[in-house]
C-alpha cells in the first residue's frame, strides 16, 4: 500500500500498527502477537521480562529530560509494564560524526543518573559512528532485563469485563514540552516533560496482591492509542470518562493553540492499570503514596455489553465520542 | 582532546576505545569493567549473558550477507563468546523516511532466517522512523539474552599463561566484502562476507568439557585488536605465528590493492579461543567437527615470560613485529 517508509510510520497511529503487524508476522514468535510492553520469558524456573526502544528525540535536551533520561526511563517503564522488577540495561549509541563531546558527556551522565533514580545497571553497551549527514547528533536504543516476581499473567489478554481503568497522573505533559522548544512556543507556566521511572509504584501494586490485569505506559500516541489497542486485543469495549482524565491548564491551552487533542499526545511518565473494580480503591491509594502517580485516578471501565474492540468517551458535555487510532502522528520524533 | 566525534571513534582502534572507556567509567558497573564481549549476570540462581551491538553497515547488502543477517549474528556471536546459548532476541529499527518497504521487507526475511539458523528467537522490537537526510536506510540494534550453562568463568581475566591461541578459520573476508562493492572492485574469484553464527563449535567446545578460557569474536579491528585488546586486560604476552594465520589469496591480493593489513580487517563468524596447551588437539578437532570452524587452527600462545600486554607476531620471514591497535580504522562502517 505504501511503498515507502513515511514519517508517520513511527508515529503511534494506525500507520505504525500496520508496519509493525507486517514485521511482527514475519517473525513469528508467539510473545510478539501479544503485542505487550515486552516480552515476558521462562527461562529455567524464573520469569523475566525483556524488552528494547530506540530513543531519536529532537532536540536532544527538552525542559524536564534529555534523550538519555528518556532512554533510560523508557526501557525501565516498559519492564515495569509487564509486571517486572528492572534490574539491568544494555545501551547502544549511534553517534554522528562531529557530535561534540560535551553534549555526548552530558547524554552518558544524565543516563547513570536515571538508571541510578530508577535502581538499575547499566552492563553492557556498543558505540557506532556514521558520517555526518547520515545520522542526528545521537541515536540510542536501550534493552532491558527484570526479573517478574509472581505468578501473574500480565496483559491486554488478561483484561476483564468490569475491570477498572486507572490513570497514575495528568496526560500531555512530555508531547508538549518537546513541541514548545522546537517551535520555540512560550508559555506563563514552563512545561516540562513529565518523563520519569514508573517501577516504583507498579511494583507497589503487584506486592500488595493487587489483581493486576494489564499494565501500558502512555508514549506514541498517547491516552488513546494506549487503550484503542488494549481494547482491540483484549476484545473488549472501554468506556471512559473525560472529565476524570487529568490535563493541566497550561497543557490545554498549548494544545488549543497547536489544534491538538491531549489525548493523543505522548507522555513518557504515566501508565494506566486495569484492576478488578473491587480492588480499584485500594489500588488507588496505593498509587498515590508514590510521588509520580500521587494524581492517580480511574478514569473508566472495561464493559461487556459496550461495543467489542471500541474506546468511547463521555465528554464533559454530555456526549459520546468515539476514540479511534489517528493514521499517522501528530508530533514526530518525540521519544 | 577531541572535542567532536570523529568516525575512527566508531573504528575499533585507540579512539574507540578511549571513547568507551570515558562512557563506560561514566556507567561503573563491575561487568561493564571487563570489557567483554557482553555481561554475565546472576539473577535468582541462573546465570545468563547480555548483549547489544547496533548496526550501520553500508551498502544494505554485500556478498554473504545483508544488515539484518549481520545484526542477528552479531549478538548472537557476543552471546556465544561470553560461553552462553544463544536465546533471545531483541530488535530495534531506526528507519529513514523514504526507505523502500521492499528494501525493509528483505532485511526482516533476513533476519527470520538468520534467527532461524542460529536457533535464537526475536521476541521483542521498537520502530522509529527519522526523517530523509537524518538516518541512513536503516540502522538496527540487536540485544540478546543467552543461559550460561556452566561454572566457567570466561573472559579475558582467565587467560593463563601456556594457553594456546585457536583461530576458527581464515580472516578478512567480511570487511573485504564491503569494501570491494563500495570501491566497485571486482576480483576473479568473488569475495563473499563470512557472516555466520558462532554459537555451535562454542557450545561444542563448552559441553566438551574443555577449559575454555576466553573466547573473542574478530569484528571491528580484526584479529589484531581483539588479541591487544586481550593481552592488556590479561597482562600477559600473546605470540603469534604469522604463517599458521590463514588469508585466502583473493583477500592477500584485496588488501595488498587496498594498502592494508588483513590482520586489522573485520570479520562475521570468526573467533579465537584460548584454551590450556594440553586441550589444544582435543579442541580443535572438536572445532573441526562443525562447518563454520572446520579450518580451525592454534595460531600461537600465552607466555609469561614475554613482554605483558603486548602481542607479537613472528613473520614469515623470521622477523618479529609488535602487534598494536590502530589509532582510527581503515574501514568504517563495516558493520
Ligand atoms: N556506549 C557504551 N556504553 C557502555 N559500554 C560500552 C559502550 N560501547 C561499548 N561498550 C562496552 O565496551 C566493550 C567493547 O565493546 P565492543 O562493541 O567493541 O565489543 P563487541 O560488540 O564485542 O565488538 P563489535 O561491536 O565490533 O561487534 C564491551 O564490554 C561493551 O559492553
Ligand atoms: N521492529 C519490530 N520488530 C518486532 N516487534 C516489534 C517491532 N517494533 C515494535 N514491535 C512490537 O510491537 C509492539 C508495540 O511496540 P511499541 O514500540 O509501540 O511499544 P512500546 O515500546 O510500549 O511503545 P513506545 O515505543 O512508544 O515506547 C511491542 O510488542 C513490540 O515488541
Ligand atoms: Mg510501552
Ligand atoms: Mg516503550
Ligand atoms: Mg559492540
Ligand atoms: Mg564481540
Ligand atoms: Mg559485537
Ligand atoms: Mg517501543
Amino acid at each position: 500500500e505504501y511503498p515507502h517508509v513515511l514519517l508517520a510510520h513511527g508515529g503511534g497511529g494506525r500507520l505504525m500498527h500496520q508496519l509493525i503487524d507486517a514485521i511482527a508476522s514475519t517473525f513469528a514468535s508467539a510473545e510478539l502477537a501479544r503485542r505487550h510492553d515486552g516480552a515476558a520469558l521462562r527461562i529455567g524456573d524464573m520469569r523475566l521480562a525483556f524488552t528494547t526502544d530506540a530513543f531519536v528525540v529532537q532536540p536532544l535536551f527538552f525542559p524536564g529530560g534529555d534523550i538519555g533520561k528518556l532512554a533510560v526511563c523508557g526501557t525501565v517503564n516498559d519492564l515495569a509494564m509487564c509486571g517486572a522488577r528492572p534490574l539491568y540495561l544494555s545501551v547502544s549509541f549511534i553517534l554522528e560524526e562531529g557530535l561534540s563531546m560535551e553534549t555526548l558527556g552530558r547524554v552518558v551522565a544524565s543516563m547513570q543518573a536515571a538508571a541510578h533514580e530508577a535502581g538499575v545497571e547499566i552492563v553492557t553497551g556498543d558505540t557506532k559512528v556514521v558520517d555526518r549527514g547520515k545520522g542526528d547528533g545521537i541515536f540510542i536504543s536501550t534493552a532491558g532485563i527484570g526479573v517478574i516476581e509472581h505468578d501473574r499473567p500480565i496483559g491486554p489478554e488478561a483484561v476483564r469485563p468490569g475491570d477498572a481503568v486507572l490513570l497514575s497522573g495528568d496526560i500531555g505533559r512530555h508531547g508538549i514540552a518537546i513541541m514548545a522548544v522546537r517551535e520555540g512556543l512560550a508559555f506563563e507556566t514552563e512545561i516540562t516533560s513529565d518523563c520519569a521511572p514508573l517501577a516504583a509504584p507498579v511494583l507497589k501494586l503487584l506486592e500488595a496482591g493487587v489483581a493486576v490485569h494489564c499494565l501500558r505506559d502512555l508514549t506514541r500516541g498517547g491516552l488513546a492509542a494506549a487503550l484503542v489497542e488494549i481494547a482491540q486485543t483484549a476484545g473488549l469495549h472501554i468506556q471512559l470518562d473525560e472529565a476524570a482524565i487529568p490535563v493541566r491548564p497550561e497543557v490545554q491551552s498549548a494544545c488549543e493553540l497547536l489544534g491538538i487533542d491531549p489525548l493523543y499526545v505522548a507522555n513518557e511518565g504515566r501508565f494506566v492499570a486495569f484492576v478488578p473494580e473491587a480492588e480499584a480503591e485500594r489500588a488507588l491509594s496505593i498509587l498515590q503514596t508514590e510521588p509520580v502517580s500521587a494524581d492517580a485516578r480511574v478514569i473508566g471501565h472495561v464493559t461487556a455489553d459496550g461495543p467489542a474492540g471500541l474506546v468511547t468517551l463521555r465528554t464533559a458535555i454530555g456526549t459520546t465520542r468515539v476514540l479511534d487510532l489517528l493514521s499517522g502522528e501528530q508530533l514526530p520524533r518525540i521519544c
